[in-house]
Formats: C-alpha cells, sequence, structure tokens
C-alpha cells in the first residue's frame, strides 16, 4: 500500500481516539487563565509521541516588554506553553505547526442549547466552547504527526508542534516562543478557515476615541455643544476613511470580500443624564490592518485623518478627537502564494479531495502574524473548524474535517519535510 | 411713613435674620430623601408666624396612581411637605406661594471650591447647593409674608405658604398639595429667575430610544447592521423634529430663545467589544414641550415621527425605533400676560427697581405647570436665583436680590390679597 493509502488508513482507524482527544481538550474548559487543565493532556499526548516536550509559563522582562506584547494581563502563572519536537534527520526543511488552546468566554449562556463544554457529538457534529476554535485543528496536527510516525519512516526536516496561550487575547503565548527561539522555514496554522486556505491574514487592533462636546441645561441646549451630534461627524468621517483605504486593495485574494479592512465602531457611550447637553463620547472600534502595511502606519493613518475632522467642523480645532491604541493587536500575515508550502499543500488537498481549493484572505488575524512578522516564519492557515461557528453560541466542528484535514497536513509534512533516505 | 417705606425699612432691619434662615436651610442638605430637617426649620418658623401649619408625607394610592405622578420612589416617609396658611379676612383674592427644598445632588466635589453645604457669603454672594435653587426664593417669600404682618394689618385674601418636597424629580411634592385640596386665585414660585417674569414655562419629558442593528465580527463587518450607524440617522431626524416643532412658535415670549422647545438627545451606549457590530444602541433625552400642547400631544408626535424614519431608510421598517417615556416630567405651564397677578407683578417691579421687568418664557418647567394644569391655579414664575449656576457647582446667590424680591412680593400681596377694612 503506498504511503497515501496507509495514512488514511491509520487515521480511520484512530478515529474513535481522535475524537476522545478532542472531547478531552474540550472538556478542559481552557478559557484565559484556566489552560492548565488542556496543556497537562497535551504534555500526556505529546510524551506518548515521545516529542522531546518543552513547558513553560510566559513572562519576564523580554516578553512583557516586547513592543508586539499585547495581553489584558502581565501575569502567566498556570497557563504554561508547550511545544513538541519531532527532531528530523537532518538537510531538511522545518515547520511549526501552532494552534492556541485558549478559548473565548461562552457568552451568553442562555443562547446556548447545551452545556458549553458538553462535546456532545450530534450527527457528526461535536458541539462546545473551542471545538472549532481551534482545539479541532489542534488534534488533526497531532493525528497528522502520529498518521507518520505509524509509518516507520523518519523525516528530515523537523517538526515543531506548538500548543500556545493567549491567541485570543493579543498573542503573548506565540510571542513567547519566538523569544524562546523557536523558528521554523515556514509554520501551518489549522485556525478554522473551512478547509480554505488563507495566504493572507488581516491585522488589526483597537483603539478608543474620545469626542469631546460642551454641557448645558437640556431646556437650553443652544448653550452647549453635543458630543453625541460630534460623534456623528466622527463616525461619517471614519467610513470615508474606511473607504479610502480599500480603494487602495488590489488583490485578487481580496475579490469578492466587500470590505478587505473594515474600521469597526464596537462600542458608544455618553453623557449621564437625559436633560443635561453630552460633553463626552466614548467610542472604541477595530481597524483593520493589511498585510501590505505596517500597525504603525495604519495607526498615523488614521490618527492624521481624524486631525483632518476640523476641515469638516472647526469645532474639531480646539476639541480635536484623542485616539488611544489599546487592548487586544493582531499583526496581519503574509506568505507569497506561490511560495513551495502552498504549493505543497494546494496539491495535497486535491490529492486528497480531488477538488481545487479556495485561496482567500482572512478577514482576522492569527498567531500566523506574529510568526511571520516576528518570528521570520512565513505562515499558512489552513483549519477543519467552521469559520461562522467561532466565538459563537453553539459552537461546533464537523468530525470528518477533522480527518481530512490531519490527511492533508501528513501529506504536506512528507512532501516539505521530506523523508531520510529517499 | 407709606407702606412701601415701611416694607423696605423691615427688611433692611431684618436682613441678618433672612440670610441666618437662608445658611439654616442650605447647611440642612436637603437631596432628595433627606428634606425632614429643613422641613423642620420650617415648621419652626411658619409657627412663629402663627400660621395654620400643615405638615404630611405625601403617598397613598391617589398620589402613586395620579396620571401626573411622576418620581423615582414611591416612599415619601421622612420627606414632608409642609403648609403654612394665613388666613384673610374674607372677600379677597388668595395666593399659594410656592417653593421646593429639595436640591439637586452636588456632583462632582472636585469642581466646588468649598463645601458644597457652606453657605459661606463671598462679595454679597452666599454659595452653596440650594442658595439659587431655590432656598433663596424660600427666603424672600417668608420675609414678604413677615413684613406684611409686621405693617399690623390683614389682609383679605388667604396666604398659601407651600414648602414642598420633589420638585426636582418630577412634582411629587405639589401633586400632593393639590390632591390635599390647596388651591388659589393665583401663585407665584420664586424659582431662581435672574428676577425676570416667566409667565410661560417650559414643559419637558423624559424619552429612551432603542436603535436595532444586528451583529457580525468586526473583521466582516459588512455581514451585519452598525446600530452605532443607524443612530446618526435617528438623532439627524431627531434635529429634524426639532426643527419642524420649533418653526410653529409664533408668541413673542420666545422671541430671544434660539430653540424654544428643544430636544436634548443627553445619552447614548451601545455595543460591547470593539471588534463586534454594535446590534443596539439607547439613547436617552428631553422633549421640551410648550404650554400650547399636552404632553400626550408632544409624545404622540415624536412616536410617529419616528415611524416616518421607514421613509429615511428601509431598515427602520422591519427594526423600529421604540420609545420608552420615563424619569421625571415637568408640565408646561402658562398663564395669560395680562391677568391681574401679572400686572400686579410688573407694576409693583417698577415701583421698586424703577425700569421695566424682562418678561420672557423659561426653558425649564417648575411645579407651576401642575399647580395651573391640574391645581386650577396660574402660576407666576418670578425669583431672585442665578438661573445660570442651578443645578452646577459653586451655586450662589446674590443675598441683595432676595431682599428686593421680597420686597416687590410683599408689595404683591398687598395689591392681590387686598387690605381688610379698605
Amino acid at each position: 500500500m503506498a504511503r497515501e493509502g496507509k495514512i488514511r488508513e491509520w487515521l480511520e482507524q484512530h478515529r474513535e481516539r481522535g475524537i476522545q482527544l478532542l472531547e478531552q481538550f474540550v472538556r478542559a474548559r481552557s478559557t484565559q487563565g484556566n489552560e492548565k487543565d488542556v496543556q497537562q493532556l497535551v504534555i500526556e499526548e505529546l510524551e506518548r509521541m515521545n516529542l522531546e516536550v518543552d513547558v513553560w509559563e510566559p513572562g519576564g522582562k523580554e516578553l512583557l516588554g516586547n513592543p508586539y506584547f499585547a495581553s489584558s494581563r502581565k501575569e502567566f502563572s498556570g497557563s504554561p506553553n508547550v511545544v513538541g519536537v519531532l527532531k528530523g534527520a537532518g538537510n531538511g526543511r522545518s515547520i511549526i505547526l501552532n494552534g492556541h488552546v485558549d478559548v473565548v468566554p461562552e457568552g451568553d449562556l442562555d443562547k446556548w442549547e447545551d452545556d458549553p463544554y458538553s462535546a456532545r457529538i450530534v450527527d457528526g457534529k461535536m458541539f462546545g466552547r473551542g471545538t472549532t476554535d481551534m482545539k479541532g485543528g489542534n488534534v488533526s496536527l497531532l493525528l497528522a504527526i502520529q498518521a507518520i510516525q505509524a509509518l516507520d519512516i523518519r523525516l528530515k526536516g523537523d517538526i515543531i508542534f506548538q500548543s500556545v496561550v493567549e491567541e485570543e487575547s493579543g498573542g503573548a503565548g506565540t510571542l513567547a516562543t519566538i523569544l524562546r527561539g523557536y523558528q521554523a522555514d515556514a509554520a501551518l496554522i489549522p485556525e478554522p478557515t473551512n478547509m480554505k486556505i488563507f495566504p493572507k491574514q488581516q491585522g488589526s487592533m483597537w483603539f478608543r476615541l474620545h469626542v469631546k462636546g460642551q454641557s448645558a441645561h437640556g431646556g437650553t441646549r443652544y448653550e452647549g455643544v453635543s458630543a453625541i451630534e460630534k460623534s456623528m461627524k466622527v463616525v461619517e468621517s471614519i467610513l470615508e476613511l474606511e473607504k479610502v483605504r480599500n480603494e487602495r486593495v488590489t488583490d485578487p485574494l481580496y475579490e469578492k470580500i466587500p470590505i478587505p479592512f473594515p474600521i469597526n465602531l464596537g462600542k458608544i457611550s455618553g453623557g449621564d443624564w437625559p436633560s443635561s447637553v453630552c460633553d463626552l463620547v466614548v467610542m472604541e472600534g477595530r481597524m483593520g490592518v493589511s498585510p501590505e502595511e505596517t500597525m504603525d502606519a495604519a495607526k498615523a493613518e488614521l490618527e492624521s485623518w481624524l486631525v483632518g475632522l476640523k476641515e469638516v467642523d472647526p469645532w474639531f480645532e480646539k476639541h480635536p478627537v484623542t485616539v488611544e491604541w489599546f487592548g487586544a493587536r493582531w499583526l496581519p500575515g503574509s506568505i507569497d502564494v506561490e511560495h513551495e508550502l502552498m504549493k505543497t499543500l494546494v496539491v495535497n488537498y486535491k490529492r486528497v479531495l480531488d477538488e481545487e481549493p479556495i485561496i482567500e484572505a482572512s478577514p482576522w488575524g492569527t498567531d500566523g502574524g506574529l510568526l511571520t512578522g516576528v518570528g521570520g516564519t512565513p505562515s499558512i492557515v489552513f483549519g477543519p473548524g467552521v469559520t461562522e461557528m467561532a466565538h459563537f453560541s453553539n459552537e461546533y466542528i464537523e468530525l470528518d474535517k477533522i480527518f481530512i484535514t490531519a490527511e492533508i497536513i501528513a501529506l504536506c509534512l512528507l512532501d516539505w519535510c521530506g523523508v531520510d533516505g529517499e
């Protein structure tokens, strides 16, 4: 039997084991700060696989002081990173297989039909927070490595399997792997792409705007200046900037995307009394960042654009809108569509599924931005999860796709890393 | 000496006593729920004056179930109303002299240069919460009655002095006096008008709007509908309605007022995550109501105007903006400018100050709306306080104006109620 057939057969024979592993991962409820249990499961699995296992809690001056560090916390005890290395024989290309174990909060429990951590299977789908984003993808990675191990061959290049924390909060886990020295010739991240291939990922960062007015009694509101009315001009101006930024996009990967790099104003609040003129409105939003620009350039463009508001309304001359960059941040990521790993992935996708893969740009960032931009490891995002269900209630994954993805990845690993003695 | 001279002389001789009384009133810190101490001082003063004193805590089904009842609370124990009646000899016109003792919260303490309840006097001004709004006016009323008592004459008509609670929260105190049966041929309320005469007072009521959107991830914001963007259309529409409503105003009393009946949007809030599309914005505001219209007509106009938003944007067809009327409410008030009490007030203002008074419409409501609209007692608002300082930090009153106002009111009482035997 050819290697391809053996891999598929092994995966079929170990389907129950893979599902069990995912079930255990999901039930470990690994929201931010609670990743220890799931990482313990990962450690045990990597030890069973005889990988060299490296476990550490991120932290220290180098991490916290790094310009790319973004997190809502500064203390990561109880939130270890885990890396398992399968050493190659040498003279092959290395690869990082990166997946995060942190999951976003379950949100409004009333919107869940079941316990968010039930890992219940209905009609070939497993339900639960983290199934799709992205523990299903992590299981694909582990199965792919195990299937190769079952072939009784040795790869030339190293496989560096990374089970990281903090992706959902800005990537401090992956940043810590880079600072620890992990690097490779390429990386693959099985975030939920519906098995589309994402060579480019939108970066993003959060901002907070302060729009000022002047207070007065509502009965004589003409004696004040409404920050709510001024905010309308700011919202309009932001929409205009979004338009200008997106008109520049020519890459065909964005052809089908209505707004490749949106600027989303997600929160607004202002005023403290119905019958007073509102003198301050605070808005918070997310700015999409193109892989063709730096975060700093995007920041500078928004900031200088808002300075231009004084041309729209002289009020802003003496009362400029202030911009604060805060909270989460994801670097954009990009790999050449002609990169060898892209080619290998497309070839093996076709081999397994007998159809052309969809190649698109992702509307959100992943740790691929850090791996590429900071770690110097070009990254592709490709995974089995359901994009639309990430961060939503009743999150689920189609179990079949976990195994198909594992098969494609296993074949890629053979091609990319090379087989010793061949 | 003519009565006029005697009144002025008495007021000059009792200046210190008047200032002391105001000082005591201010230091009693009578925010909502804490009016008992100041009312005790009022009771003692009225008893010294030998008025018939009526003290009761508002409450009961009749009050709470009344369609004009508006308050943030339903329980008024510890917040008594006080009424003192000076019975006339008969065959004269009666008058209600109404003042509230509740004061608004002191707000941001950092904005006060002194303790908000210091009652400190600097350059002829007494500072403190409630000096202007409206304990200074209440002292003018008491001094006016006392000055007349000092003349040793008897009036024909009754003087009904009302020291009420709850004006700042919607008038439940004055409503309770009406339900207790107090009524008169006219009323005078010394709210802070800068000694302008206000025959008309703007009514107002609070509303809350819900503007709906549809949630989505900020990176694919085109899959959602931003309630913040939809709110911009609502704000514009409200400004348009305000314009339409104010274009109707022809009364010369409003000639100098840029927007006689403003609609103020004072609060806005929406969204809970910078990188999610905001699916709900809540706005709260205050709608000014003309004395020429009913509260219900004003409500109906806003409600039907917002239904019209679907012509502006089809989104609102299936997702109409909802309107909720809540919280405080002040009826508009109006008295004929040719009313006899108006004439008397103008004549005596000129007699004391040797100049024409300014007659205007007020940009806010007072308990005069209830006295007129519910109690059938036409009301004028005229008082010594500084309009601009009401509800503000470092609130103050010019002490001289308290005594000038008292003199004008005393002369009015003589003319209005008539002197027995003349």
